[in-house]
């Protein structure tokens, strides 16, 4: 068992957790005052990071541990809750790559994270392209049709 | 403050830490027997999956809470730790995406994880094509030597 400590929490205007329509949200995620704000000293040489957060308002008992149809869509296959990424998960962790727009101090302003206002924030990391997929991605068709209005 | 457990763990050859030569590791991700193993159903239709995982060997001492030289390498500039991917880093998570190669019941045969044999796995996701950057990445000259003999 292990403690997480959030680092910062994200800052933006939606307040209700939604499953699309991410595309046009912009966030801005404050570091807590415990951390020394060097610790984004040189981030904004890179473009993109990825923002690791807990899907705090998930209830235990919510958590599903086997499989389920992906957002209980019955037309989607019944896929394990490994094979996909909805926020009823176990340890209930999101991970997004964002755009980095700007640093100011201890807050960062980032563009494509979709996470509620107030979300902990548990660590960030820059994205580099030698830790992208150095092969062609596949995916099942469920997945490209449950994407279609999420950055919209 | 949250509490993360383990959903699995990493078997595979390399029993140390080293910070470079990745490229022909093989692992085994064992999920616990908690968990029903239909939580991998339909994750061979993806190609890619992200495994998430802790650094459990790094002690607390250890974290960098500010700024540093990568690897302290002096040659490279003294950056946040939220702007590199070393281990000493807050909540000492790791995330890397891998290649699928075979699902057997509780058990995922993956290429290219960067984490020793031991590693406690806190969750897996999936990789889909819109979850990755949607516009060309830009990363500091710094990371890209870093990353030279990484996956080699």
């Amino acid at each position: 068992m292990f403690t997480i400590n959030p680092i910062g929490k994200v800052v933006c205007e939606r307040k209700d957790v939604e499953d699309d329509y991410w595309g046009e949200v912009n966030s801005v995620i404050e570091i807590n005052s415990e951390l020394d704000e060097s610790c984004l000293d040189g981030i904004e040489a890179f473009s993109h990071l990825e923002i690791f957060y807990v899907f705090h308002l998930v209830s235990d008992e919510k958590v599903q541990m086997g499989a389920r149809h992906p957002r209980n869509n019955l037309e989607w296959p019944k896929v394990g809750i490994f094979a996909q990424r909805g926020k009823n998960r176990p340890n209930k962790l999101g991970a997004t790559i964002v755009k980095l727009n700007k640093r100011e101090g201890r807050k960062i302003y980032v563009s494509g994270l979709d996470a509620i206002d107030g979300t902990p924030v548990i660590d960030i990391k820059p994205v580099m392209k030698e830790f992208l997929p150095r092969e062609d991605v596949q995916q099942p068709s469920w997945s490209a049709e449950l994407m279609k209005h999420y950055w919209k």
